[in-house]
């Protein structure tokens, strides 16, 4: 299984409708990382999206149907694998072959080995952590502070009102997008050059960087939903394992039973490779097996979407094993 | 002289209003890095800013004396140290025996030695860099769009209408203010601490690093002006004194005379140490006299703040020459 990041169409086209590919395309297909020829792959569309799932655009029968807004629970990344582990049961899946995620779907995976031990062979967390530091809350308290604070959001009620907070989405999502990339992703991509060639002296977009961040959080701000955004970022935040285990993350993962691939990007500054070494040390200390690469690549934490070949090749080796599947026929990846 | 950051209070109390001492403190005083009872230390306002010199806040006598507003032009750091070259002819001071700043007060610094190898002895050039990263400008961008945004921002017609883009301001500076701080020191200052001691999964203010954030903003949104903030960060932006040079640093330096100082901090990855070091190698390559430090600090941008024991040594140390000083009557620091 694969965890997601907004949106359940991981690879491929599905749809007449569909101009792109998944988010995860380049990782996910025949002969790609996670082999389509050889394993089944579920993405899925968690709870509080605006994709598919149950989230606050959904008509709320206690309100005359009306669309939830504020009035949709928080969830948390606890609550996601528990309805992932009940999408499970439904599927007459007793154990996966793998349960694989970045970032956010990295936190999933994670508390996929906590929670549900036996029910996962092998885990895969890249480009994560184990918690949020402080400098990564901060950054998504900027990004839902704009969002409340736009006088188009009516209290989560702009869909009622037929108003949306499009330059606060705008907002949340250039502070995001700094984040994804690495200074020198940026740095090559934009350098300092100047959109028309020269400078204007004013308030317009001058930079191509401008440009770039304006029109992606444009794009953004037309496809996505400015409350499941806040609830986005706060399971972001509030996620932390070793919460019921005494803060100590080294207990929270003592009970896991699967084996562990744990990959970082040295450019990730949003969840450095420091961070997923915290989870590798603590998996050690417990003496579970794990293998950690920490791969050079320039995309900053964004590296995961791309086909880095080391990457590509160590998500293929420890993913390998269709041997052993054939061998245990009830499982699926 | 010491360049300037927002406001001319740079030390100590000057009048009977003054709640607390200014911005530089902890560097400025008798006995301190800089210390007043060898030096008379300079600190201006520049032009633009709002906290005395002509700014956007101003009456424009050209507009019936309404407030200049985005009529105000826009500054370079390259205006500013001509506007400062001026007050120097006025102060009678051919030659200053040391140029000092930090951050954006280090670029005027650094643009004093390439435009006036004549006028200064020294330079020190602290936590600063030759020119904005793509990173750098975009997240200005980031804040500038946060009060370009803001329904009460009326194209900068504000005070005309009696109205302030207040939310704009507190995200431009919840921004700024991230970037001034190293993870580590958000991470001793805050960690994930809860405000009130316990989760309560909703949109208040739950982590301390929020709560200090949404503070710091409102407290800046109070005293700064929108059309300052936005001229200044274009200021940052623009800022590159080797243009005039074929965008070569080397060649920019080549013809200065003064001896530098460059200071930077370990965890400052707003302008980091390498930026500093873009500076020192192109003084090196032009066989210029150059000191670089690179303190181990843990406060990141905003370290050069703080009197870090070996920052004021190096600072004391630079200075000294009070000798120099007597055989040449006519300079002053």
């Amino acid at each position: 299984m694969v965890e997601t990041y907004g949106h359940h169409h991981a690879a491929g086209y599905h749809h007449e409708d569909d101009k792109k590919t998944g988010w995860w395309d380049a990782c996910i297909g025949p002969g790609k990382a996670i082999d389509t020829s050889k394993f089944f792959v579920v993405a899925l569309n968690n709870i509080g999206g605006c994709s598919g799932s149950t989230g606050p655009t959904s008509p709320n029968p206690e309100n005359e149907n009306r669309p939830y807004g504020p009035d949709f629970p928080l969830v948390t990344v606890r609550d996601w694998v528990k309805t992932q582990a009940l999408l499970s049961d439904r599927l007459g899946i007793d154990v996966w072959y793998s349960i694989i995620g970045g970032s956010l779907g990295g936190m999933q995976a994670l508390q996929w080995s906590v929670d549900y031990p036996d029910r996962l062979q092998k885990c895969v967390i890249i480009a994560s952590a184990p918690k949020l530091s402080a400098q990564n809350i901060a950054f998504n308290e900027v990004a839902r502070q704009s969002i409340l604070s736009d006088p188009d959001f009516h209290n989560g009620r702009y869909l009622e009102l037929d108003s949306y907070p499009k330059r606060g989405l705008i907002l949340a999502r250039m502070v995001g997008h700094i984040t994804y990339l690495s200074e020198e992703a940026m740095k090559q991509k934009f350098g300092r050059d100047l959109k028309s060639g020269k400078f204007m002296y004013g308030f317009d977009v001058e930079f191509q960087v401008e440009s770039y961040l304006r029109y992606q959080g444009e794009q953004f701000s037309r496809n996505f939903d400015a409350n499941t955004y806040l609830i986005m970022t706060k399971a972001l935040d509030y996620f932390d394992p070793s919460r019921e285990y005494e803060q100590s993350l080294t207990k929270a993962l003592s009970n896991t039973k699967c084996r562990f691939l744990v990959v970082s990007f040295t450019t990730d500054w949003r969840f450095s490779p420091e961070r997923s070494q915290e989870i590798v040390n603590a998996l050690i200390t417990n003496q579970k097996p794990v293998s950690y690469l920490d791969i050079d690549a320039e995309q900053g934490h964004d590296s995961f979407l791309f086909p880095i070949p080391l990457y590509v090749k160590s998500l293929r080796a420890f993913l390998g094993g269709i041997e052993h599947l054939h061998s245990t026929p009830k499982e699926a990846l």
